[in-house]
């Protein structure tokens, strides 16, 4: 068991309908040691890939993108939801959408931020269903960058969207994979 | 002038109606170096402050505050706007009002994260009118927590926030506070 899942035992908390609050320490308040961790061990996995720039989504993948583009020495790029304001000039745009087919929201970056040539490590906090994660690949793709990898801290290895997103041929490292989740005894298990 | 204010004038744009997109190193591409550098100088500023928390609203705050948070040793705390959902349990509750004292918006932030005995470290990345840091400042007297001090990265000195989170007493630390900026001719000045 590495430190993610012991510290997933330890403090986080199962709720009903597949919810794993880990609000105490990566997604309200920030256990900045344990980011440090995190972002350690993506530096290491992804060391041999040639990043260039790390990119995520607001809200709760800045912190961690931020730690792990600290450790690869570049800088992050954050996409933003559908409903921010604040954006000139041009941008580009994908829908997320949910298993129908149907938009659930869209995310944008500035095309002065995204560049053929960037060699990218997309960070996210979680991966369920993967929609969110298929939408930053969709914006790396409209930028002509590669998409070099994807790092999940937790993955919720009884949705599909980790399977999804690895037939497509991306390489996608998940620090802990959730293989079970019982809210009536708040028991987890990890798969591997 | 310091680091910072190199930055703006180097790499700000300035809009109309007084606004400085800083988007390409602070809110939307983040500049992991000049993050670190500003993360030193908030460290340097409040090293005598016996800073046991640090805390900042979504979303351009994290970022920030996590930089600083691993720089003092401790950890981080983002209060969650009114559109948040995902909260459950007690919650400490503040409305961010504008001048008209108009509600505008809903911090929040657990219980659980905000505690009698907590000495506060409140990082923002811009102060304009204020509201959104007096919102954090109610926060904080709500959960009974001292603010030891206010770290802002750029103030628009020519709005009146600063001057008022002064008057009532906080310590406030600004990195580069504009004194005037011009849409036509992008100039920008600064105070001190």
């Amino acid at each position: 068991m590495n430190f993610l899942q012991e510290r997933i035992l330890a403090d986080g908390v199962v709720k009903a309908g597949n919810v794993l609050k880990v609000d105490s320490f990566l997604n309200h308040q920030l256990d900045i040691r344990l980011l440090d961790r995190i972002a350690e061990e993506f530096a290491s996995r992804f060391a041999d890939a040639g990043i260039t720039k790390v990119l995520t989504i607001e809200t709760s993948g800045i912190a961690i993108a931020c730690a792990v583009a600290r450790e690869l020495g570049v800088n992050m790029v954050y996409a933003k939801k559908g409903e921010s304001i604040n954006m000139d000039g041009p941008v580009y745009r994908a829908e997320i959408v949910d298993s129908n087919g149907k938009p659930v929201n869209q995310v944008m970056v500035s095309k002065k931020f995204l560049q053929k040539g960037d060699r990218l490590l997309i960070i996210d906090d979680f991966l369920a269903n993967g929609y969110a994660l298929q939408g930053l690949i969709a914006l790396a793709e409209e930028a002509d960058a590669t998409v070099e990898g994807c790092g999940i801290v937790i993955e919720k290895g009884f949705q599909d969207g980790g399977q999804r997103i690895r037939n497509l041929g991306y390489r996608l490292e998940s620090l802990a994979i959730l293989e079970s989740m019982d809210a009536a005894t708040g028991a987890i298990t990890f798969h591997g």
